[in-house]
Parts: structure tokens; sequence; C-alpha cells
């Protein structure tokens, strides 16, 4: 029987995880796989610096060995994609980071891409992602909505700065189509594309249904092919 | 009720559409939605020009308005993409390409992705395509096997050329990861990954999974929302 | 003796065909080659979307190959190039584009190109292929001047948009020339250049002067040579 | 009455003048404008150094000044391009170099250019200038055919040299299009393209041809203009 | 008065710290600062895999953290700058990572650099920074020159194989300046270079000189300044 | 002994040759080399065309042999970096220019550079050059401040204009670290970094010291070993 496809909230907040969780309902099918989400009790409440990215690299790759035997494949759900490389070197499973998956899916949904970050801090760490992932000529900008986290709590005023943010992107710098820098916030989604008329995308979801594609067609992520 | 995601090929070989269809068992699931793939009557036997591609985009738009209203989504499974980009403008169905889905998907299962196309008047449509997609600096090569369509019916010889040309891919390209540049080809996934040891997509079947999660999720591709 | 350079106009609209042959007067030359333009009876009045270059392509190389006997070479007068690649294959004549030729031309008449779209739905179509040109790093910006084809016959109205539309990508994205996005607009090149202060080109002049070189010189355009 | 295209060989060397001027007798033309070649009798007897391609660029702009009253427009027919620049910023009538001119027409006439450089000492410049146009990721490659300027008067040495290494460009490195990297070269066009089956192009002639459709059309370059 | 320039070897083995120390010698001036360098007793004996790296990058912040007062500036010496950027985010010091120095500094020391990687599975996490860089448009070639690490405690057998694979870099790939992809290997630089012909850059040392520049000139790393 | 590192004002303006020596005095080390600045007698008060950039590379190239002799390294301190590459072919001493080398320093101490030009005439000879460079995805903007020589000498006026066009930069083109594109105006970048909080470059500070670590590590750049 296949395992489930394990989605890994590199965080310690249980909310997010839970808001993320909730998001994958749709991807949950009788044929399964399972789709099991974990919080890393390790992590900071969220992952903000690169320190933390950093820091939560290790207990991605830890989470990935403990469960793999059981997994079918794994999901690093946090927009800077932490531990991602080092979790595909160190299991044959697919491993899928949402940053990546939900910027190569924009490519298709769209013409240029916009990102909405949370906090302008994040943003450096995204266009140096986003030159690694050689893309950057289809970025149309990625730009915060500079909330704190405890701001983002208030979810009406968070959806009021998306779709402030995301109108300069669509209408100053022109992307068709705008990626949720953050994992755990699907429930904005759709009324923001209701509001911009463009297409929003929440990276976790299509993350997941990546690493479901995966695991249904027996795909795995290339480097560890290589050495095995 | 939802739809089926309806795949198109667009050439007129039955046989071609029978081995796309059947590698997309696996994702086929009771929860649906229904894959559905459909031949185009009026195509060449294969497309195989830029002509062709330009003749057939016709046929492809024209398919996706006759099906728009009982289909959810749809595939366009030749790997020049032909009408692609008319048919998002025709319809707010999500559509997706089978070059576009297989080289974006090869891009978050390797570092530099090789293309093994069929023939060699392919590789200038092909670069065209991929330096349009901004993707260009991912690319490893893309090379031709150099078998005429009648040669592809030998299915042994067409591995073997598969495995010859994927072996200069990846030790003289440094290509660590495949994209079969071909609809209809998916039997020689697993045996080619066999052989070389890295990471081979399927782009049908790549293609058709980003249209399911599109589905479930309920995206639509960019343009049509805006002007909606 | 040789024969004439022959221009396409894809579109079915004679009006645009005669604007843009009376704006080749220069060009024309006792010594010939003589210059001929032609329009398509089967297409649109004006090609507008993905559909309508995919669809107009077919014609254009139906009629690259109906008058390639008689032929020294042919243009595609029409920003989006349709069949341009198709009908590289189909004839040994060198054939160009008024969009590949004009952007082309713009690299060496000014350091970044702004583009003139008529309507916003091209301006992703015109991006795709600047970036499968490879030129992306030399554009300063495609903006669409949205005037509806009724309201084109206004010509002071069309002009005035130019002009404000110009001083956008002269000002604000720092365009130091830029290209008339559309066949048929060779009347406002002077105007615009006057008012603007920098370079205008009009593309299917460049287009027509590069076919006349390529013919006086016995230069083919590659793909053909190859397999011929 | 239009003066004539001035074309300024920066080298010192009369041959290379002639040998250039007379592959320019297709695009003399009853109509005009006249086309005249000038020596730099104060140049190198060839341009092979970065300091060479320094020294004649005032040349080329003093020669410009000198003789701006009365041409229409100027071709620098060397292919460093020395002093194109400069040369632009000093006058308002257009100004082509025969490296850019060169290039920029290869990538209508093929998908990927190779360069035919004389010396390997010209590589690094020529790719410096290959990414300042902004058109490297057309490029196949720049590789030299390593004569020296004594060897390149033995005519059938030479021209066996350029298809060994235009073989090379076009198996191992995809060029479907060749530019010879050197002014007076011409009368080895037609043979190469007969031996290797592809588009070759010589710079000096699709300059001047530039030139000529500048005129005719009443363009200028850019910089000036504005200053204007 | 002016504290140290701490180097921060991240992995375990002393040895390593010793022969980068010593290469250090002649950028130690009376004037100072001093040059300090620290080996990670909590590291890997030699960091390997993009695991190591994200495990190391949480020490080197530590102990960025640690010397913060004493220090002037910091070098990260391990070719994959593990932990370059949070130390940035932490540390209003500067600091430099050996990589991104020295493949920065290669740029202007040739055309094309190439790296010569340790191990295999280096070359994608290289090509990965690379492209994060911006700069992938200067890179030949990265290559591995595959030695495991008990190999390469055997000089004479290192320097045949970096003299082998450098060679290879240099002919096939066109490099002109080689950037050793490792720490602590400056003593082969000279024998190399000897051998070779071209500039080879140890990347320990010229992080080092930026580092000395920046504290005597005041500069600081931006990030911080920022929100300082 | 080693011999001084000679700095090359092209221009013939003495106050900004010691506005500059000036400004190297934090790198003037008892431990030398010394640090000699030497004003262009021939050369225009300021290089503010292509035509002076043209004109004084024969000059700077000729500086270098003069003193070639008894120097150790060479810094060509014109942001145009006018000779460089002559300079490198024709002295196996190092030699660095202030634009490549501040630019590629701004690299490292930020994520976007922005470049203060000084007049809007030499932005279009920046950006050619950065392409030439290959670093063209880092760069945010290069924007004049648009003042005459003659009221550069109005330092507090230099200083608003320095710090409104800074401010655009950093705010509308996110930028993070910039870049003084001129010589003799180090002094403004204290003040400057302390109005806009980010990082600022002085190009001639970093080229020096640049020059003196390759001094002391010995380097030489890559052009002349290769055909020593």
């Amino acid at each position: 029987m296949t395992g489930p496809v394990i989605v890994i909230n590199p965080n310690s907040t249980e909310q997010v995880t839970r808001a993320m969780d909730q998001a994958l309902e749709p991807l949950r099918l009788a044929a399964g796989p399972e789709i099991e989400s974990l919080t890393n009790p390790g992590g900071p409440p969220g992952v903000e610096t690169q320190e933390h990215v950093d820091r939560v690299a290790g207990d991605v790759v830890r989470m990935v060995r403990e469960h793999e035997d059981r997994a079918s494949a794994f999901v690093v759900a946090c927009f800077s994609d932490p531990g991602l490389h080092a979790a595909r070197e160190a299991t044959a499973r697919p491993v899928f980071g949402i940053a990546e998956s939900g910027m190569l899916a924009a490519l298709s949904l769209g013409n240029r891409f916009g990102v909405l970050a949370i906090l302008s801090g994040s943003v450096p760490r995204h266009l140096r992602y986003i030159r690694s992932l050689g893309i950057e000529s289809r970025l149309a900008a990625d730009l915060p909505i500079g909330l704190s986290v405890v701001e983002l709590a208030d979810a009406s005023r968070t959806l009021v700065r998306l779709g402030e943010v995301g109108e300069i992107l669509r209408d100053h710098h022109g992307a068709d189509v705008l990626v949720l820098g953050c994992a755990g916030m699907a429930a904005y989604r759709s009324p923001l594309e209701e509001r911009l008329g463009i297409t929003v995308i929440d990276p976790t979801q299509v993350a997941v249904s990546a690493a479901l594609a995966a695991v249904r067609l027996g795909q795995t992520t290339g480097p560890r092919r290589r050495t095995a």
C-alpha cells in the first residue's frame, strides 16, 4: 500500500498547519495516497529570516528521514523551501517545495508572475531563490504586504493588504498571475482572485498536487537516483 | 458533476492517442474527474513541422470550443503545444500543453534538463519555445534521436536510440533529468530511467496531472479571467 | 529577371495593405526588385488574438507556396509574424517577419526599445515572442495604446494616444527607440518622432528593406538550406 | 541630392578596403545613394587588439566628422565596431557597425549563430560585445580560425580553415547560421555556404544594406536625436 | 582599536583551517587588522552535501554572534557559503563568503570562469548558487575532480587531477580563469597557474582581501543597515 | 621591492585626482605597496562622452606602458573604464577598472544595485557595459543626477541631488546598495549612506583595494598570461 504524502510545516504554529491542511481537502481522494500534515515542534513560530530558514532546514531533513519508510512523498510547506535540496539528497522519495512548485505553476497560468511576500525582509531572499531557479525573466515583482505576524491574525485587514499590493503588482508591474508568498494563506486565494480578476496560486496546494502526481506516476527527484 | 479532462492529440494517429491514453491509467481515480483522449481526425499523421503546428492549432481551438461545455480542463498533447495560447484565450477552462508542463516539471526534478527530440528539424522550434518560456538557463541540450516515423514503430530500436542520445545529454551536456520530446512515448520512460539512472519525464502524464490538480483546486488559466 | 518581394498582409483589410504599401515607396527603385503587397482575403479584418495568428499562419504559408516561383523574397506584415517559421521551412526564398525585423533593427538604433501595442491582449503574445528572440534584456516595455479598431480610424486621436504612451515608454521605462507594434501605421512614424524626439521604427519598412538586401546579396534563410 | 553612404575601413590596408568595396557592388543602384569606401591611413594594417580598437575609434569619429556634411550615413567596417557609439553621439547621420549589424541579421536567418573569428585573442573581445548587445542566448560559439595576417593572404588555405571551423560550429555547437568575423572576407561567403549548407553572412554587406535602408527611410540613430 | 577579521572554517578539520590560514600570510600587515582563523568544532570533517551546508549554517551564525563584539569582519570559508546571508542579517559587520567573493573576483580576472569542484555531487549546488548570483552567462563550466576526501590527502595526485580538469575547462569550455572550489587549497594555486598558463583564484584569499578592504573603508553589508 | 599601485585619472582635472587620492588614505599601509595617483594631462577636463572614453583609452595604455617597469598594478579611475581591456592585453601587471570593480563589489554588499550617474548621456554607455559584464539581472537602475560639471563644484547641492536620486533608486527600483558612478566622489559616500540607510560604494576605493590584494597575492589578470 502506498504511504501518505507528508506535508511538513517547518514552523511550530499548529494553526498554520491546520489552515494549510484544510486547504488540501479537495486533493484528498478515496484512491489515496493520504495527505498528512506535520508541524515542526522545534521550529520558530514563523520562518521570517534567513537564519530561521537555515535552522529549520535541519529539522526538515530529520523529519524526512524519520518518516521516509512510511511516506510516499514529501512537501516542504514554507515559502523559503528550507531543506528542500538537502531532503532530495537524503531520500529517493520525491520532495517538493512550495515556493519552487508555486512559482513554476505560475509560469503556465500567466505570463509574468507577482509574489505577495509577507515581510520586506523576505524579498531579497525570494529574489535570490527566483534567480537560482532561472525564471527571473518571468517575474513581474515581489512585494511585501508588510504586516507583522500579529497583524496577520486580523483576516480582513490581511485581505485588504493582499488586495492593495496585488493591484500594484497587476497594474504597475504587469503581473497576470500571483503567488501567495507564504504557507497557510489558501483561504485568501478565492476572495483575492475575485477582487483582482487574475489567477492567484496557493503554493501549498500546487506543491501537494505535484507530489500526488509524482507518487501516482512513480517519479523520483533526480539527484538521488544518480548515486543510487 | 465535474466534466472530464480532455486530452487532445492534435495528430490523426489513433495509435498515438491510445498509447498516451494508456499511460494515463495511474491518474484515473474513482473520485474523478475522468480523463478522455481525443484524436484530431483532420491532423497530419504526425506533427513534424512548424506548418503542421500552425495548422493543427486551429483544430485544437475548435475542439476546445466544441467540448468546452462538458469539459473541466484541456491538455494539448503534442510537444509543440499547438494552439495552447489561443485555447487559453478561447476558454476559461484551464488548458495545459505537454511541452510547457513537461519542461516546467523537469525544473523541480533536476538541475539541468535535456530534451529528447524526434527529428533534428524540431530542435530550432523547441529552442524558440524554451526561450519564450524564459527557462533556457536550465536547459542542458535538446538533441534529436533522428528516427523517421516509420522507424519509431520499431520499439527496441527506438529505446536504443533514446538511450544513446540520453547518455550524451547526461554525460556531455550535464543533464540530470530528461523530457521525452513527443507524446505517446510513456512506455519508454521506465526502461530509459532504468538504463540511465536519471529521472525521465513523460510530458503528457505531468500535463494531465497538472490539469487534474487545477480542476480539483478550481484554478483557471490567467488571460481569460481578466477580460471576463 | 529577379522576381518581386511579396509583402503579405495576413488580414483582409485592403486599407491596411494600401497604407503599408504606400509607406514602401521610398524603397521602390528602378533597379528593382519590385515590391508587391497582397491582402489575405481569408483573414480576419485585424489580427487581434492568438487564434487569429494561428489561423492566418496557414494562409501565409499557402500564399508563400502559391507565389514562390515568381517571388524573390517574402515579408509577413503583421506584428505577430504569423506563419514566419513555417514559411521559412516551406521555401528557400528569404522570409522576414515585421516584428522580428522591427525589433532587431531597434537594437542598432537605440539602447532599450519600447513597443507600442494596439490592444492590451497583445502584450503577453509580444512578450512571449520577445523572449523567444532572446532580446528581452533590451526591452524597455511593451504597452498598449488601448484603442479599438474602430477608434484607430480616427487618425488624430490615434496619434495622441501613440504620443501619450510613447512618452511613458521614454520617460518611465527608459526607451530611446520605439517600434510601432502594428502594420500599416507608417504614417504616424514621422510626426511621432517629431513629438517624442526619439527614433520611431515602422517595422514593415525595415522588414522590406531587409528582404530587398537579402535578394540583392543572394542570402537565404537558414533552415531550408540545410535539408536542401 | 542625397550624399553617399561612407564605409570606413579603420585599418590602413587598401587591399581590405578594395575587397570589401567590391563585395558591395550588388548594393550599388542607379537610384543611389552611392557607396564610398575609405581607408584609415593612420590605422594599423589590421585591427587585432583591443588597443587597436580603442586607437582607431578616434580616427573613425574624426573621419565621420570630416565627411558629415556630404555623407548620408556611415558604416564602420571592422568586426570590433571601433568608435561606433562615439560616432553615433557625434553625428545625427545613421551609423552602423558591421559586427552589430552582422550578428543582428544572423538572428533572423537562423536559430543560433556562430562567429568565425580570425585570432583567438579576438574571442574575449567578441564575447564582451555579444553580451553588451544582450544576444548571448542566441550564440552557438565564437571560434578562431587561427591564421596570422600573413597566412590570410593564402586564400585557399583560409577557405579550408573557415570550412573546418565552420563545421565545428555547425556540428558541435549547433550553429545554423555563421557570421564572418572580419571585414573584407565576402569572397569566402558563397563557397563557404556551398560547403557547409548553412547561411553565411558577410557583415559588411548587411551593415551597408541597413545603412542604405536607413537613408531611404529617413531614419536616424537614436542617441543624437534626443539631445537635438 | 580595530578588531580582527575572523575567518570561519565551517568544517571541523583543523588541518584545513591551518592550510587556509597559512595562505593568508601575505595579507597580514603590521597596520592590521589581524586575521584570525577559527574551526567549527561541531562541523563535519568536510562540508560535502547540502545537508552539511544547511547544518553548519547555524554554527556559522552562532560563531558570528559570539565574536561580533571583538571582530571587525567575518569570512565564511567554505565554497558553499553556508550561513552567509543569515550572518549578514545577524550582524552589521561585513560578512563575505568565499564562493561569492571568489567567483566575483574571477569576473575581473578573465572572461569566462571555470570552477574546480571536488565532488560531482557539489556541482548542482554550485550551479544553483551561480544562478542566484546572476552571473551564469560568465560561467564556462563547473567540473568535479572526483577525489574522495581521503584521496585529497595525496597532494601530488590532487595536483594532477586539478591539472587534468583545468585543461578541460580551459580547452573545451573556454575558461580563461579558474576558481578553486574548496577552501584550504591555496597551495595548489601557483603550480596550477604554472601548468595551465591561466589565472587561478584561491577564493579564501580574495574573500579575506575583500573583508580587509571593507574594514579599512568602513563599509558594511547592506541588509542590516536598512533596518538599523 | 614592490612597486606602487598606480591610479590613473584619465581626465586632466588635478582636483579630481586629489579628491580621489585623499579617499585612498585608509588603504595606505606601512607595509606597502604605495598608492600613487596620476593625472592624464592630455585628457579632457571630464570624461563625459563615448568619444572621450575612446580617446583617453589610448592615453591610459600609454601611461600603463610608461610606468609598467616600476608599478605593481594599475587602476583606471574613470567610471567608463577607458582602456581597461587594452591595458590588460598590454601588461602582465593586474589592471582594475573602477566601474567593473565597483559594480562587482556591489553584488556582495546587496541584492540589487543602483548606479548614480552624473549625466543622462552616460546611462546608455553604463547599460552597455553592465550587460557586457553579464550582471544586468542584479541592476536595480542607473539614473543620472543631471548636474553639469560646473554645478558639481557646489558640494551641498550635489549631495542633495545624490540623495534625491538615491531615494528613487532605493524606493522605486528596489536598490539596496548604490555605486557612485564617477571617480572622485568618495567624500559623498558617508553622508549619503547616513541619509539613505543603505550601503554606498566609492568605486575607486574598492578597485584600489582589489589591486592591492592582487599585488599581495601575486595575482595577474588573465589574458596576458595565456600568450606569455
